[in-house]
């Protein structure tokens, strides 16, 4: 089963590399870009029927830090 | 608009930071991850009506490596 673990930054954490890319889309002549912020994508393949617990589990013990990120876990077949 | 652009490792391009979270989820004691791929998010907010090109020419010119790395574009209210 295949599962999208998407990592953002908690809005009013301060997001650098968003910034940096932000200047660059600029700077190559991009206009109108307003923010960007960016996160990670973790794709894993589990055992069919894992429960959305154990997910939700990995998630706040290894793959997000959630003092200052959320996450989202996105099943099925439209990922 | 809100716009996000998922950029993944090509398939046979060796992922080592996800080998390493495979690794880690099953030292934390998580069966049945058979694999484990890390790729980056980037969400932008930019101008309504932007292009989808322009958003394709961010994307080959900046936010992802061609070479290696491979993206989708997500628009819509879904995300």
């Amino acid at each position: 089963m295949k599962v999208r673990v998407l990592v953002r930054l908690k809005p009013g954490v301060l997001d650098p590399q968003g910034r940096a890319v932000h200047h660059a889309l600029e700077g190559l002549g991009f206009a109108g870009v307003e923010d960007v912020r960016i996160g990670r994508m973790i794709e894993l393949d589990v055992a069919d029927g894992t429960d959305p617990a154990t997910l939700t589990e990995m998630c706040e013990k290894l793959l997000a830090n959630t003092v200052i990120e959320n996450f989202t876990i996105e099943t099925g077949d439209n990922i």
